[in-house]
């Protein structure tokens, strides 16, 4: 591999591990909302929570290492918020 | 800049970026040392357990990137959670 290519390589590298983190997270919410009936564990969003703090911080650290740029960045954790917050409000419905 | 280097100076962006990181954490523990008979806030220590957390995902992030080895990685964090049960456990005998 040339070594334009290696930049390359990892920026694309990069961008393809965050997305798939982003994936992961994005499952828990859903497998979440599909489970709005049963609840049955209330550590649940809490953990939701901690995995986008953690995701927030690699995120954080590649837009700074200069491996994805800060819009593409910050969009995956609005994304991924804004999944959470329409999770919890079905939550409050429910309640 | 030639491309090797780009690559080279990414390897040693990222060390850098972690090294600060970590030493943000290790200020912080130092502090709390430093005040163990003063101890105002009880959220200190979890304060230090989500920098930590964050920390270790920031780092696992770059090992998987191929942006440090894994070893090197594996030793910050170890090195800082080793600090903190140093913390834990004289604020444990203060009690």
């Amino acid at each position: 591999m040339s070594s334009p290519e290696i930049a390359v390589h990892m920026f694309d590298k990069a961008l393809r591990l965050l997305t798939d983190d982003a994936n992961k997270i994005e499952k828990l919410i859903e497998v979440q909302m599909q489970n709005l009936t049963t609840r049955q564990c209330p550590l649940y969003e809490e953990v939701l929570d901690t995995q986008i703090y953690g995701f927030s911080r690699e995120v954080d650290f590649a837009i700074r290492a200069g491996l994805i740029d800060e819009k593409s960045g910050k969009d995956m954790i609005s994304k991924l918020e804004r999944n959470l917050a329409t999770l919890y409000e079905a939550l409050n419905q429910k309640e």
